[in-house]
């Protein structure tokens, strides 16, 4: 299987990849609080490994880079629960603006940002256009929850969509760090159901503190997570994206 | 009528306002190209009036005061047309903290930011976190096309929601500003459909230069547009955010 | 009558003006405490009305166009009063660069800040070195009862300059929007009389709140207005306004 | 002769100072082109000369210590002419509330920036209100040639006040630090008058480089310089800043 | 053995140590170039690895969570090799804030950042006061091969300490994760031998691009190296890297 | 002699250097504490000091000009003793990257810093690569005490290196401005040593105030100074940075 890790390439292999115009994907996670039985770093790794997936699924097609991911991004409304990191919107806009700059200078032309935590969304979607113009090149940006947003409402049996902690991210983190998954603790992970942020129709948007959503930390429930739902999700998702490299890569022409 | 307008008011009748914890309704709009029918000031001159005839129907039961306008936005993507103003996210971050701080510093401590702008809708959803954060109080936004979305819908005959320079918006500018359509360029003031923002399925986003969707300038049909559907339009834009600053009141308790 | 306001011409109109080499007047108030008599808004709507004054009066011999204003500067001095609106310096320094770069990026060569507040002069002045060097274009500033001070002196009964919330301001407010001059409490309008910032001959500047220099808000004496002084003073600000665009306009040679 | 210059000061004399409430004074000059004939500190020099003599003045009956001299201000219009440094506006910012501060830490109370340069006139006038509401101290600022200005004003023959490289800062410099003017190059050294800043009665300023008044560098006519009228100034300038010392220390109370 | 690295504990376990006051290790490393044979992420991964092997042996005797790796630092000097990634110095000042400051919220009181990147000693050594002063908080620093330069002395041959994708660090990548190395390069990777940063004895320091040092990307001698070599290395830094989590833990009774 | 000095030359003089190519050097000072025998602004002196010795020295083989100091640096380490002045990092930094601008602006494009204070080296050498890459030309750092550091070593008795207000710093202000030096404090002027900032050999780093090292404000025994070892340690220090002085003047071949 072909390397698509930044960091696990050499300089010379980045150039060569940069030579062919290979497709720059930026894993753009959190590392927060996930209730009492995820760990924190959830986001993150799951935003990272459908991105490997989706360079795998896509290698000999596209040639893609992973670069390695933004693992901090907005997550002030999980502070009260510990755990948690978050960044300021001037720090988290200078990082995604030193980071795309370096990838444009180290030769690469097309950069998606592939994010993997609800609360980053409006803000990196407000942010694209800045960095457009900033650094004269496209940049793009999806969610890995979005561009499958089919085969995970397809593959889940007690929600529509991801919630936070659910039977969504339970189950895929069982399928892809089982290890981490503290599952002698999933009985009691659940809490009430949320929104999905791109289908919020409520009328005014505030700050809302999640610990007044859930005083578990979850919301939806993890009850009903296996790890096949969970691969079902994470090869969906990386398929999903596989298909929007194809479609950049086309665009090139 | 009850005068609700900020710089109509003096700073007496501020600080009783302020005593009696009236909501503040603050304007985001834009002043950007509008096709070749309608003037630059559109968003702005909309956002505003839907807020002071919501003011208007909520007064007597909530206390409200409307900001002077934010007239200037995000509108990179429109640019290229001229008669454009924007500012970076930076900068339009700054202002708004300035604003919302000194009607803080004013008494006030309920802050209600009403866009009218498609443009700034991911940006200000993700500043009302950091705002939030930022000044220690509760910061809300919506858009007028966001809390009116159902009297838009059921106004509209050629579109669903509003695009640009539109049967919507051309309706809303006949009813609220008539002489400043252009009535003798309408018939020619017609373009391709655009999403609703919030409704966009597009998996991957990016910045889309306007000239990219439709080269008039307008989005939409807007010579379907009828000062009667604006006026309706408005009014239930006005009355849906008259019930929200109802909500709002109730909350203070 | 031609219209000169930017918010109320569209793109084409604008992009012909910025063809024909138009100046673009830029209005830089400020919203804040007035005394019991006025409302917040004076320094911001006068700024408005001299500069739409002034484009009509050199209508025909220098197209003119007036951007929407910047209504809110630098106040903290009055902020103790209530009702007031303030930037910091760098909030509004970033303000006025974009501003002022969208109208360059819109074709416009030409600037010229047209400020309304007193508490504005000096940064503005400061900043005008700062804009110009920064956007590599020609950016000017005067303030509306700088450039008609003659015509104010002239029309004044108690006072040579203008103060605050004074005869002056007062009476320009009874000619241009009488219906917001709480004519009822002007009999108590009155306060200390403030030196003109010009001309103030204090050899050490600090910051005063103006509480400092009047319990009322008012500095001058309000009693003492006209709406037939105001019209003098409008008309004549106006014209010594109109003669510099016609100055600007032909430099342009 | 006391000691008032703080970098010649140790910690426990300087501890000792802000205990009895000292005022700190901050020389404000700038480093840039004075003709052929003047060194290019001569802004700083004289104001920080001004500020030592008049320390010495009111030795005795008002503590007093200069700061080190801040000698890079705002000469961007100098800058074509070789020779000159120049600060953005939000380092000279940074700079200045960076050094109050420390002054404030220090243990001292009262501090009066002294400016030297026409230049920085108008963004310290703005700074005063900036600086004073970020330390939450009170931050005064004159300029030696306003403080002054009525003993600039009797002691020179060929013109009102200091224009630049002119009869009075020539005269000063000869009594200040005569082996630095080259009194060789006198006799070329004239050019066009200007305005005081403060008295400049340009309806519109802007930004005008200095080669645009003068191609010499100088403004006003050196060739009546004498020493003798220089210590008549510099005298004068430091009695009335020992005055001002005095009011300062009286208000304290 | 114990988990100790924070993205992989849930919020609940990260509350428990921080109320035990665990010390958190930040790795700091970078992405760039180094040579044919080795992959970008080396200085990242070897200074993660190094945190992780301190932890678990001080695990028993100190409480440690390793917080995910700041795989960015500052790599200008190897941007025209390709592959590097770099930030300005005011994003990483901000980027280390913004993590140290969730640090210090999410309950946690001693940080001590863990550099693996030459390039950002000096810029840690001062940031270290900054990031004290700003957070009100203790925030150390070390670098991996400064705390445990005996260990690598004794383990390199052909070096005394470290200099890039030399006998050192291919040796640690090889013990760390040989599957990354391109051993089939080895035998070209070798260059001029460059100083230890803290040990650099030119009197003057400026900006050198790594390629006018040697054009391969690397510096000494690769063809030495052995993962037995490694193996020892690691281990040694992680041991004094455990005595150094002891004597922090020993300062806090 | 020959004048070096930017302040004491006049712009023409000054254009003449930049068209000879001279380099220019930057003293970096600091204004702290040095113990009850020194004053404040020795590290300051000194810096200046000597790169004028040294810029004698090079006169005839290079032509050099010296910038009027930098007199505040970081010395946050230092408040607590009073009488001490300190930057922020990034006020620093642009007070740096301005005045370099305006010295390339000026025609030169060869600036060295020389650097005085042991609290600004790791920051320095920080911001060189920054400055560098900012300004896009090259800008080299040295300390006069790492340039001089043979002569330093040779001239003492009781340390190796300089220390803080010590044997070292103590006998070059008694040869550079003996009036400054409190002699009668002399003998109480010792506290315990300190390593040279370059030579620290601790492995973890972390920010010390300096009250934690001396309560005196003296690390090192002033005790054993003189203005013959003084005198000697300057004048090696001239002498090797002329030296250096000689080596860039080469590299511009």
């Amino acid at each position: 299987m072909t390397e698509t890790r930044w960091s696990h390439l050499t300089a010379p292999e980045l150039r060569a990849l940069a030579a062919r115009d290979a497709v720059v994907l930026l894993p753009v996670g959190s590392t927060e609080q996930h209730g009492a039985h995820l760990p924190t770093g959830v986001d993150d790794f799951l935003a990272a490994e459908v991105c490997r997936r989706a360079a795998s699924a896509a290698a000999g097609r596209v040639p893609v880079v992973v670069a390695p991911s933004v693992w901090c991004g907005l997550a002030e409304h999980h502070m009260s629960f510990g755990g948690t990191m978050t960044l300021s919107l001037p720090t988290f806009h200078a990082l995604l603006r030193d980071v795309c700059r370096s990838v444009l200078r180290a030769g690469f032309r097309r950069i998606l940002l592939v994010n993997g935590h609800g609360g980053n969304v409006t803000a990196l979607n407000a942010l694209v256009g800045e960095l457009t113009a900033e650094l004269s090149a496209p940049i793009a940006v999806t969610s890995y929850f979005t561009v499958g947003r089919k085969a995970i409402r397809e593959a889940l049996e007690t929600q529509q969509h991801l919630m936070h902690a659910c039977e969504g991210e339970t189950s895929m983190a069982m399928a892809a760090f089982p290890h981490l998954v503290r599952e002698e603790l999933l009985d009691r992970a659940a809490g009430p159901a949320t929104e999905l942020q791109s289908e919020d129709t409520r009328p005014v948007q505030r700050f809302v503190p999640f610990e007044d959503v859930t005083g578990s930390g979850t919301a939806g429930d993890a009850r009903a997570a296996s790890a096949a739902k969970g691969e079902r999700m994470l090869r969906g998702c990386a398929e999903a994206l596989a298909e929007q490299l194809a479609v950049i890569w086309e665009e090139r022409r």
